[in-house]
Order: structure tokens, then C-alpha cells, then sequence
């Protein structure tokens, strides 16, 4: 193979003059990728994922039609770019995914049942494996072939990551080959990251980390220069949506959680700057972040799992002192902004392992504040994160149940209502029994909608029931819950089993009257 | 009042002379009990609760005609003495109760809506005491009484626990007054225990366990001489009941779980001593630590939350090295084979608070082996631990979900099925949809029952319930769970919903079954 000339810029970044010598194009690494290979990929939510050899794999596969005779099976910590994962599932490239994806053509895929997928907690998957819990049927319990973006090489050749750490540190572990693309279109992100790589029990130690600012571990994550068998140049930058806008609804559900925190500071039960938060991705995350920045909360802390352009408001308020999650995942806008603002943001922001920053070991310790939008929550407390109508998976459990089952305070905000086709309330988000479960009644201590704020602390089922109903429900939904809770209770209390008082054969009837009537409102309890 | 004189087996027990002068009767102690108190008590799975108290306000009540109108908020590590908490129950004498509970009149005055009564994971619960969520609406954030079991008062005024540490430390850390009942009638355990107190966030720092021997604590609880009302002499030991035998059934099961850990041994993914062990109540259970007396198996250690009389026998055969749990729970026999030889066991074990035996931190570094027993489990690995039929309690979450998020392995064994009225299989443990779940699909690696064990680590949920219906299922169910699940498949998948396909409206046509007809196995798919 023809070595491709290393520019200068590229010189700058890898730092270890052998890895130089491994410079190539994809094309010369085709033959690391047969049918059926166990593949390993760098990036979380969107950020840091390889980007030379996915999409000259999808090329290849799409230009020779080959659609459906390379296959195979993809962990990524996270979510990956959609030109590379969703391509790939839209060439029917991926046989089993795990733990996480985002796009049309992956969901598509999974849901017609062409894809195996399976999701996980994120703080542990990269675990399981390490353990070998997922090659378990593979004669070496290894992985075929790591795919890693990395803004630079060192000279003991570890690699600095760019904008997530992810999975990366254990698919390193792990990997059998290693291939890295080196990205010169993005700034290093040297001495943003602080890796940990894992060991496995009885060998293994505590995380001492006491607080959102302190390192443990490296700048870097350690290669064994020997399973690298090419460097690829990378020249485009992670492909990024705009930022979702708070509307009403989720300016009105951070005004309840925002109400809610003064209140617990006034109690006592949360210090002036409250604990370390952890928030989600989506339009009400985005409210919350940004009714902070608007209130009278100072030297506040962010331990979470993603960082977004909120984040970097809060900054600018003056009222957040230091964020840690696995990944920063800003807008194409708020990229620039953070690359322009280096010098202002680099000295608060730390970018750990996802095994790390969803710990619930760290998570309990630090009394996090833990946040969640659900697909729906029922009347006791139970909530879907992932499986409309029990079966169609949306996109995986990420870390929702890491935070929840783990933070001091443990809040699930979401919309009282959706739209269906027919119907602008048509879905109500509180309904008698989730149709799948991946949060319990014993994990949440908050909902809130924009209704209103239900504290279900220390209550027994039947209390809770009532408050979610009359804080959380719309008003279309209020009379619907209240039948059912109400006849539900008299049949089970009767019965003498009226804990947690379910009509079993009607439990799901509000959906069953969404998909035969158009809308939830449309339900008749018998 | 007269104090009563301190007996010489007494005074050897209480070193502080200044809690001798507290000794009382419990009839001294009555005024410190209006209706309404919010009561804490030491104890955990029946052993080292409090004794003399409950049962003189029992006396009380019962003499006296006050049921219902002398009720009170009760907090206890976990379940307490038959003859104390039960009786309670049935003198209605149980306004609220958390987190814990066994025996019948307590469950029947839980499921009939007369006790407010709520479960949540036992390793959370001390913690959410000490941050005040359960005496949120509380003047004073206080508990107003906890009386507490010891079986020696040191010269600082700390307490020496007995057969159980539980919430203690986090109850005395939050009592407003507290009541001691030493009990000279069952050994002093000085030495025994290792306990922890309760910091808040954001001051807390790591626990440093690394191995199941290792000490971080104090061998007593440190008390406020000030809040103490009152000491008292107890005279009888904990009412424990015999031990439940393993049946075939049991003993099936344990040799498919020791053939498992054999194949991950030979095949290098875990230790040739295993890794630190935890197992639940019951019969299944004793059959496992029994089989593994029986097996090749050396140097075993034991990490889990209640000691019972099979670990005698598996430190007798010499391949136990060292247990750790918050309670010991013996037999009568038991106990006096344990007293009886102390010398023999004393070194072996150790006694920590709940939050420590059940702590996710410590159970995930240390790579436990988790085991639990539910209600039913169902064909994606979804798990019910408390609630029959979806809404009648049973006894409550207690530890199950603190240790099967965590652990390692993550097992669920359950005979395949339960005698209903008329059907010696009436009830099948593996369904098509949990009623309740405690346990999620993303928490289990094993599901197993004498049928056989489905190893389901990175499947998808279609291969989940293809391995858990052929291996698990009973040979009744077998076609019934295919011809349900295959339905389900053929419908979502068509529908491009197919993840985890269910037939939602008919997902619990078993139970129905049930109830209408005596069994499930007379279900008829629509």
C-alpha cells in the first residue's frame, strides 16, 4: 500500500513518529472488515465517532451492492454520527447493535426486527464487556476491530479523544486491531479528558472522586501500540442538529422544579447551591438549564452524562462553576462558540468514561440531582423509557436508570400530554400502567408536568396515585385516571389485594383506545 | 418511678454507669408513645429488634381497648419479630409502615388499605431517613422515638447491635429520643460488627471495601447520651422460626446454577473461588449454598444480606473463608450451634449497617454474584418481586434490585411453577408480561428454574424469550409462551413495532386464566 503524506497538520497531532508510519487510507483497511466481524466504534451521543472508515465501508458496500453481505455486530457507547451508523442500517450493514442508537433508518431496522439490538445501562455496559459477557459464543472473547477518533497521539502513542470518551477506554481493552483517525479539523482537546481504564473484580478499586472537579485519571487512554494496524487523517467535524427550543410547556415544568428546589433549600434537605445535576437531552432539559441561568442559585456543579449549549449560558451567567459528563454534544453554533471561548470554558469542563460519569457509585456519593423526560409514567410511579406500546423501541435506555435508581433526588419531567394524529391531547404521559417498565416506583421521588409538580416521597402507592393524578394529569385526563384509580380500588381493596390496586384486564384500555379511537380521551372503563 | 435494680448479668453488659441510671420499666416509658409517633426500631429480617417495648404497648393496647386509637408511623430496617411488628398489625396499632414487612396480619392490613405501606431498595432507605424525605411534612424532620436491641452499652455510651445492625445507625442518627433494650439472654456480639454512620452530600466519601473482610468502621454505635429516656433489661431472644428444606425442585435448580458458574470458571470470566456470593430467603437458596458445600468450589467468600444456617454448614465443610451481611438470621438451632462454637466462627464474619451490606458501590466493584427469588418472571427477563397479580403485597422489594442492578451475575431462579387451588401447575413463574416489575430486562443476565437456565446476556429481547420459553419454561407453558409470543412477534413485526413484540391487550390473559378458570394453563390466545 501507497502511505498517503502526513500535512502538517496532521504532524502536529500524532506525536509518536511510529504511528506516523501507519498512515494509510480506508481503502487499505477494507481486509480488517470481513463479514461478520465484531466491530467496536469510538463516540457517544453523536460526538467523537470515527468518520473515515464507516462511511468509506458504506461507500464500498453501496457502490458495489453488497447491501446485506457485510454485516456486523456494532458497540458503540452511545449513539454514533447519522451519515455512519443510520447509513449503515439503511445498507443493512448492522446484524446487532448495542447499547444505544439514534435515527430513522437503525429504529426502522430494529423495529422490523432486522436488527438485534439490545440496550443496557450505560455505566455498565462497557463493563459486561470487559467481562466478556457479549463475545461470550466467540472463540476469543475479543473484539474484531476498534474504529477510534482521537484529536492527538502522544508520544507513548495513547490517544486524546475529542468530544466524548464514551465506551472507548474498554473497546480499546478489548479490541483485537485498532484502527485511529486522527480529526485535524477540530482543536486537541488535550487535558479536557480524565480517563480510567477498568478492571475487573476482586481487583478492582473505588472511584475517589468527592467532588465534580476531581481527576483520577489520565489526559489520555492507553494503546498498545501493537494493535494498531492504520491511522487514517480525518478532516470533517462531528455532524451536529441545532439545539431544540424551550416552548411553554417546558418553561413551565422548570418553573415547578425550579419552585421545587427553593423549597428543599429552605427546608434544609439541599445546600444554597444544591447538589451536582444531571440532565437529559431534549427541549425541557434545555428549560431547566436555562431557568438556572435566570435564577438566584450561584456556584452551581454539573455531574451528567452529556453537555449541551445550555450549559455554556450557565457558564456565561456566571452561576456554574464546573460541569463534568462523558461528552460535550453542542450545535454546529455552539461548537464555534466553544472552540472561540477555548481559554474561558477549558478550566471547568472535564470529559470522563461513561462507566464513570453514570457510576452510581459517584452518582450516590455526590447526592446528584437526577433528571429524565419519559415516553410515560404511571399513576404509581412506575415510567417507559423506552418502548412505545410496550414493543417499539425509540432509542435505548441510555442512562436514565443509572441517574434515576442512583440520585439523591430523582425527577422524571414530561409533557402531561402528546399529540396523537387526531387528537392534540390525544396521548396522555400519565397513564394507569406503563406498557413497559425501565423506572420503578422505587426509583422515583418526583414527576412533574406542566401541570404541576408531584412530591411522591414516603407515600404508599394509593397516596401517590392521588397526587399524580390531581398534580400531574391534564385536566382531559384527571376524570379518566380518577375512574379508573377509584374503581381499581374498590375491586382490590375488597379483594383484599388493594396495595397497588390494578384492574389487570383494563389496564392498558387507554391505549387500547388511542389505536382504535384516535385518542386516550376516548377510553370507556367497563 | 422506682428503678428497678440492675441485675449482675446486667451491670456486665451496660460499662457507662450514667445508662445504668436510666434503667426503667417499660410502663415508665409509656408517655414517650402518643397516638400519632413517628417510631423507629433497630432489626432486620427478624432478628435484633426491640422486644420488651413493643410488646408492652401490644399488652397496652390490648388490655386497655385502644386499637386504633394508639397508631403509629413505624420505620424499621427491614422486617422485625412476629410477635412485636405483627401483632401490631393485628392490634391495628400500624399507621404507616416502611420499609419491610412479614407476617399476616401486617400484609393483610397493607393489602385491605388500613396500613400506608411503602417499599423501596433497603440500601436507600437509612439514606433517605437521614436526608429527611420521610419526615418531610414534619415539624422537626425527627423521628420521636427509636427504641433500639443491644447486647452490650460500651463506657462512651456507644451500643454493641446483636444478630442484626439493619437502618440503626441512620435511626439513632435521627431519633429524638431513644430507648435501649439490652438483652443479656444471647451473648454480648462485641467484635462483631462493623459499623458506618450516615453523612449528607455533599461531604460523603468512598467506601473503602475492597475485599469482604475488610473493616471501616467502629465495632459499636455512637449514641447521644443526652437523648437517652430510658434503658431497659431484655430477657428472651429473637423469635426465629426452622429453617425451609430444599425440595427436588430446589436442589434441580442449584445444580443448573453450579454447572453455570463451572462453565464461566473453565471458560476464564470468573475466578476458580468465584467471586463474593449473595443469596436471598428460602428454599432455593439454601439448596444453592447447600450444593455448594457439596461442590469442587474452594475458598468461597460471601457478601450479601442475611446469614442463614447453610453458611454454618458451608464454613463447617471448610470452603467458606469469610461472609459479610447486615443480619444473621439462625434457626433456634442454628443459633445455638453458632453460640455454641463462637470461637469456631467468630473471626468469619462480620455485621455492617443495610446501606453497606446492600450498597450498589460496593457490590458492583467487589463483582458479586447475585441471586433472588420473585414472584414471577417474565419472557424478556423482566422480574415481579413484590406484587401478586400486579397489586397484592407480599412483603416488599427488600434488597432484590440493590443487588441485581449490581452484581456481576445477576440470577433469578424461580421453581417453573406454583400449585393454584385446583392445578398442581395452576400458576406459571414465566409469563408473556410481568403484573408488576421490580427487576427490568436491562438488570438480569440468568434466568433459571428446574427445568433449566437461559443465559440471556446480550440478547435481543426476540432471543431472550425464544432461550427463556425453551429453557425455563415447564413443559405446560412451553407451547402456550410459544404460541403467544410467536403471535406477538408476527403482529408487531409486521407493524414495524416488533422490539419486544406483546399482544397488549391480551398480555395478561394468563392471569385471567387464573382467576377464571383455576389455571393458567387453560388460557386460550384470541
Amino acid at each position: 500500500m501507497a502511505s498517503p503524506v502526513a500535512s502538517a497538520a496532521l504532524k502536529a497531532r500524532v506525536r509518536r513518529p511510529s504511528m506516523l508510519k501507519k498512515l494509510c487510507q480506508p481503502q487499505d483497511l477494507l481486509h480488517h472488515f470481513p463479514n461478520g466481524s465484531y466491530i467496536g466504534w469510538s463516540g457517544f451521543t453523536g460526538v467523537g465517532y470515527p468518520k473515515k472508515m464507516p462511511t468509506f465501508l458504506a461507500d464500498h458496500v453501496e457502490k458495489n451492492g453488497l447491501q446485506g453481505q457485510l454485516k456486523y455486530t456494532l458497540f458503540v457507547g452511545a449513539s454514533s454520527g447519522a451519515e455512519t451508523e443510520n447509513r449503515w442500517a439503511g445498507l443493512d450493514m448492522i446484524e446487532r447493535r448495542s447499547p444505544h442508537q439514534v435515527g430513522k433508518a437503525i429504529s426502522k431496522g430494529i423495529n422490523e426486527g432486522r436488527i438485534k439490538f439490545f440496550d443496557k445501562h450505560l455505566s455498565m455496559f462497557p463493563v459486561d464487556l470487559v467481562y466478556g459477557f457479549y463475545t461470550k459464543d466467540r472463540p476469543s472473547n475479543k473484539l474484531d476491530v476498534v474504529v477510534v477518533e482521537a484529536t492527538a497521539i502522544k508520544e507513548d502513542g495513547s490517544i486524546v479523544p475529542g468530544a466524548s470518551v464514551g465506551a472507548t477506554p474498554e473497546l480499546v481493552q478489548l479490541a483485537d486491531k485498532i484502527i485511529i483517525e486522527v480529526n485535524t479539523s477540530i482543536p486537541s482537546f488535550e487535558g479536557l479528558h480524565d480517563i480510567t481504564m477498568t478492571d475487573l473484580p476482586p481487583r478492582r478499586k473505588p472511584y475517589l472522586i468527592m467532588g465534580v472537579e476531581d481527576r483520577i485519571g489520565t489526559t489520555s487512554i492507553p494503546i498498545d501500540p501493537e494493535k494498531v494496524v492504520g491511522v487514517l487523517h480525518s478532516d470533517y467535524p462531528d455532524q451536529t442538529a441545532p439545539n431544540t427550543a424551550a416552548d411553554a410547556s417546558s418553561k413551565a415544568i422548570a418553573e415547578h422544579i425550579i419552585e421545587f428546589w427553593e423549597h428543599e433549600v429552605s427546608r434544609g434537605r439541599l445546600p444554597d447551591n444544591l447538589l451536582p445535576i444531571q440532565s437529559g437531552i431534549g427541549n425541557i432539559a434545555n428549560a431547566v438549564i436555562g431557568g438556572l441561568a435566570g435564577s438566584k442559585f450561584q456556584n452551581l456543579t454539573v455531574w451528567t452524562e452529556v453537555i449541551q449549549d445550555t450549559f455554556l449560558d450557565l457558564f456565561d451567567s456566571g452561576k456554574l462553576e464546573f460541569a463534568t459528563a462523558t461528552s460535550v454534544r453542542f450545535s454546529p453554533d455552539g461548537f464555534k462558540r466553544f472552540y472561540d471561548n477555548w481559554e474561558h470554558y477549558h478550566n471547568k469542563l472535564l470529559l470522563r468514561s461513561q462507566q464513570v460519569s453514570n457510576s452510581p457509585e459517584i452518582i450516590r456519593r455526590l447526592g446528584v440531582i437526577g433528571m429524565n423526560t419519559p415516553v410515560e409514567v404511571d399513576i404509581y410511579a412506575h415510567a417507559n423509557s423506552t418502548c412505545v406500546m410496550g414493543s417499539r423501541m425509540l432509542n435505548g435506555l441510555g442512562g436514565s436508570a443509572d441517574f434515576l435508581r442512583s440520585s439523591k433526588y430523582s425527577i422524571m419531567h414530561t409533557p402531561s400530554t402528546r399529540p396523537s394524529k387526531t387528537d392534540p391531547h390525544g396521548v396522555s404521559c400519565i397513564v394507569p400502567m406503563c406498557t413497559h417498565i425501565d423506572q420503578t416506583e422505587h426509583d422515583l421521588d418526583v414527576v412533574v408536568t406542566e401541570c404541576g409538580l408531584a412530591d411522591v416521597r414516603g407515600l404508599s402507592p394509593r397516596e401517590r396515585a392521588r397526587v399524580i393524578i390531581n398534580k400531574c394529569a391534564h385536566d382531559v385526563y384527571k376524570p379518566i385516571l380518577t375512574e379508573y384509580f377509584e374503581k381499581a380500588e374498590f375491586e382490590c381493596l375488597r379483594k383484599g389485594m388493594g396495595h397497588q390496586p390494578h384492574l389487570l384486564w383494563n389496564s392498558f384500555d387507554m391505549h387500547k383506545a388511542l389505536v382504535e379511537k384516535g385518542s386516550m380521551a376516548k377510553v370507556e372503563w367497563k
